[in-house]
């Protein structure tokens, strides 16, 4: 459980993930359900206000009445908010302004920290801190979207030493059964959409011990798996068309080659790399072509609960998925790219989210969106656990999404 | 099983669901979700043409080769089709002509049948009649839509003595356990997704006796049900304030009093009967106002089959749903209205939709949709299993759609 | 001035115009801007019903009180209206009960007629005949894109003999000055936009004698008309581009050959006819591309005053513009196609609407369109008059619009 | 004419505007209509490295190639372009490489100017220069639109002594005749769009002493003229009531009384100050209301050629209009607001754009746009001349305009 010396640590972190960002870069909104940096650093703060110092910092001054308005993501039951697709517009406050906003709730943060919180505190602030890591992913799925916006001031890297592994094509057996399915708040923190534990009737099934990877990927591109409308689910064809969706997110043709942008500048499309920023109907319609499926949720977490809980996570610096290890077995479970499952994300049986404002935390978005799973190289380390829910619409693109194959 | 001799009566219900409406009524699209009463009569009549007569009749002459891209409605791999949202500008072929296109192909059909039809064209032929059914329903959707976008020429009705019995609250209880859901094909026709027959663990729960009736809808009214974004899902919030919702659709107040319009006119909303031409969202934020939830689909399949599969179908020809009867236990389980589940329409395990064309029939709709369960006042009877799902968007009313509690 | 034996004359054409169409080809909309069939039909009889019958004729009966909300067009000052865009969805009233409404106007307006009609009655009669016969243009236009967006049941038809003379390029001289413009009332109708009659100075300027050709467009097609940005106003060619205009509205290329849609059907451009369907953008553009600009409307006024008021109108029963005559001098100056000048649709100094409803007519369309002269071969030729001035936005299409060159 | 030593006035003038934004304030972009601050200040830059530096300074270095692209606004034949509504998201090059871009610009242009410029280069000079300070406007405008949409940060001022004198409400007559309009470019600069001169023929006419005042449009909105669609053109209907105006724009309620938001802030609205930020439909509305009319841009003109051109303009560091002064006869015809005219923008008889891109710059909008006259309180005097013509769409109401009245 992440406790109180964490604090400091994890609000570091947040900072660390601006540099060589401009107060310029920080104020970019390039589409609605993309927030400037500078929201993020402030919502963070907002929530440790909201949540922690007003109800239980008996001295607390608000550090400026008009963040509740302007810093409020969707909580209704807090009151009014800032329009979301205006983020982009709040040059005011200033970047330096928010950065004291953040230091004053640090300060009071401590003060709180040090008077012997009790239960409902340190849960608040477990909630916090998660809630400010996954602020942390979205930081760099943000800002990646936005630069991507703007032609200007992106690098062409060097390649590297092209280290093109064959993928590996073999599957892990499962026999299914009866099986457990999400966590058991004692024993550690967890969202609410992972409760209650509860049995689930698995039939039995193979996963692919690798992700799908890039020289996947372009076998799909070249045998027109975007001009084939059978491959696809109804509304995903539609939109492909719409959009005239040739390939991955960030992806650019350049004298003949496939170039990605990274968060370091383009550089060529490495073939053993995991396949990202796709969307669901990609992932899906990958899947249809090679006669496989999407695992489900539970499958997924099955599977992952075979192996230890590693792997290449935001805080090693590197915002971009690394090819696999050469290793038997399933890899990559957790890290490198959040897995699409075929899983809606829809609530377990005995789901009660709690009372009050944080009870709008996962419930009310429990529509329209698929599960995915295992965490990505923009998600804390910190942050995962076997029964993580992560989800996202189906046409959404911008996160770290691969995919793994199932039968 | 549908077999030979239902051909006939399943394609004359279609015209019998076309009396009082006029040449012109039957051009009407008020929408791109829902289609010309003459494009449904054609569509069906193209459907036994491509997928019965073209393969299977030897000397069949196809009664115009315009119709195969006019009448199609999602197949691609059948080819281009007339964009969905145009089919109201189709005045030409006339209504005159789209009926003697059904003569021929009856005719057609009629020869065909009496060659002794093989297996593989016997399922061809329950497909379609299956699918006629569905597209009975729809007309009468569809009709109501487009009628109720004019206000002229809907008569008032007086309204029916009103028996308004309090509606019964009480719930069965169900242990749960390991479960099978679905179909198995040697018994009945059931569509792909129904299949393959397959276990599933349930927990105990409890299922409400009653669907929710149009007083406690009233009741939700007058609560602020509409008002409050804590009941609602967050998408189904705004779109309930973007579209001003304030009711269920189809009705209205006049002189303080809620009135609904009906196939037949517009009359007082009956306090007895079941709620109707509500959406997901709506249904969803009116369990959670009471602490309740929505079933899963198969909780609902679950209980459903300790029924008999009886109920007010469409074959009554009073297309609106009545009031229970005064009965205990489990009450109007099929027919009368659709009840939305909590289960998003995904592919049960093991799922393989046939190969060709009419593989496109269901599985490429599993994404975004919720399903239904249990037919309408508006479903033929014959069209029901015990298995059958139905699926819509989590936004749309025009279908008579309304809701049973779980716990 | 138009008198009351030519009231059924007037009202008989309505109804000759519709031979040949279905009932549901009647109830046609394929755009906001345009209304169906039956619709005119109904809103022509309710403008006599409103600003004649009710207020002049005593005992005079309404039809059916729901036509003054159904077939209001645009008069604020007369009540709510229908919304626009849903004209097409009014199966009801039926194309039936729609005729019986011109049957019941006509036998009442025979009637008032028949009462020494007062000059405020037959001042009303005369607006109510123009209006109507102005709609009787629109019925033409509007079904022309009706059944342009239903490829079904239009016919190809055989190509006329060729006779490909080219193009009249010369121009002929006026030396400006200071000319009179508009009308005087006195003397025969006009609207209001047409007076009062006023000086205007004139520049020098050369007229072309003939309209621009379908071969001169072909030319401006193939010499990259429709890809040069320079050619083009910034919003037309922000148009062109999202709209991927190629050629004029309906033109459709067939086997590498042009061809145009007719109200009979599909024929191959003729290289000697008038261009016709085309945007003020494009005939600005091409006025540019050849160096040259379009008339103002005073310059065409005062041109048109050299020539007798003849013509190819809609009472030839071709609703198709036809090559000129050899002749030297101006031609077609009436008749054919409108002539989108360069003047936008402005008040004349003085202008002064009616008071009351009928000031609605012209005044509030004073913005954002252009004024097109000298009527069509869809147009009445008893409608036209030296001053008449039509006007559309730059944008549209669907008129039977053409251009003259000016220098 | 501006020369040589004017240069370096105006580009300072255009940093002077800057002062009291931060880095952020100058990346807001709040509509596509407008453009950042930081854009402005590269785009005029651009303008002379495009049109002066590179063509006429030998040796010059392009400063970066990627600006060709970033900063051009839309001429076409200059090459592609960024996208317009895109430009908030260029944060880089940073504020700061602009800043540098402008340095390098300058530092050549006075290496240019001390080469014995010839009149080519002399004439792209002056047009650079009032291209200048047509943008300094704009990031007037541009900057207020922004930060209107942030409610945070701009104060509350203290409200004037209210010296609160009634409109005059006296008009001067003119009698009219053929005269003279647009400017001779022998004797001074003018932009093609102002050539050639040439007569026009005026009636007689009245034109409002004074401009139309905050205490004239008051009592406007307490008549109910944003309620009355009596008033208003049709389009300018429709759009009053879809964006619900109530008053111009930047004004907001305040505890029942009017405030005004002005570039230091909100304060009340002083009744004698001439009417902002209205739209040509509203404009014309208050006209309709009070029976009086809009002038034409040819009385406009001739009736401002009998004052002085001064005014209350940008120089003097108010950007917000003032109540005029207590004197007979025409008040304010230059400076503070610009006066919407009833004139559509067109081109003057025997219009000539020059060739080559700058022939870009005014001819391709005439279309949809209204002519304003005058200049505005955020217009460099300089720039003013009887013959200056600015354009906007009539539904635009982000500018300083407003109006006076004709008969």
């Amino acid at each position: 459980m992440l406790t109180t010396n964490t604090y400091k640590e994890v609000r570091m972190q947040s900072l660390r993930l601006t540099e060589g960002l401009s107060d310029e870069d920080m104020l970019l909104q390039s589409m609605p359900d993309a927030s400037p940096t500078k929201w993020h650093l402030a919502h963070t703060s907002w929530f440790f206000e909201t949540f922690l110092l007003q109800p239980h910092l008996s001295a607390y001054q608000v550090f400026d009445d008009s963040y509740q308005y302007l810093f409020n993501s969707y909580y209704d039951s807090v009151g009014e908010r800032h329009p979301r697709p205006e983020r982009g517009l709040l040059s005011r406050p200033s970047l330096r302004q928010v950065l004291a906003y953040r230091e004053h709730v640090d300060k009071a943060m401590q003060q709180l920290l040090k008077q012997k919180p009790d239960k409902k505190i340190l849960d608040a602030l477990t909630i916090g801190l998660h809630h400010e890591m996954q602020h942390q992913e979205l930081m760099l799925t943000d800002i990646k979207h936005a630069l991507a916006s703007n032609p200007y001031g992106l690098p062409e890297l060097t390649p590297e030493a092209n280290n093109n592994t064959p993928t590996d094509s073999t599957f892990t057996h499962f026999k299914g059964g009866l099986i457990y399915i999400g966590t058991d708040s004692d024993h550690e923190f967890a969202y609410d959409c992972e409760q209650p534990r509860h049995q689930v009737f698995l039939h039995e099934f193979n996963l692919r011990n690798s992700l799908v990877s890039n020289q996947e990927w372009l076998a799909f591109i070249d045998d027109g798996g975007y001009q084939k409308p059978e491959l696809w689910l109804s509304e995903g064809w539609a939109l492909c068309q719409q959009e005239g969706w040739q390939a991955p997110l960030y992806w650019r043709q350049k004298d003949g080659n496939w170039q990605t942008m990274t968060l370091q500048g383009y550089r060529p499309v490495h073939p053993a790399e995991p396949v990202c920023h796709i969307s669901y109907y990609e992932a899906d319609a990958f899947a249809r072509w090679l006669d496989y499926r999407l695992p489900t949720e539970f499958e997924w977490e099955h599977a992952a609960r075979t192996q230890p809980l590693t792997g290449h996570f935001a805080d090693s610096g590197i915002w971009h998925p690394r090819q696999p290890e050469q290793q038997p077995g399933l890899k990559q479970m957790h890290g490198d790219v959040w897995e699409w499952t075929q899983s809606a994300f829809a609530p377990y049986p005995g789901f009660q989210p709690p009372k009050g404002a944080l009870g709008e935390y996962n419930g009310k978005f429990m529509i329209n969106q698929m599960v995915l799973r295992g965490g990505s190289c923009a998600t804390a380390h910190q942050q995962m656990r076997f029964s993580y829910r992560n989800f996202f619409h189906p046409h959404q693109r911008w996160q770290f999404s691969g995919l793994r194959l199932a039968r």
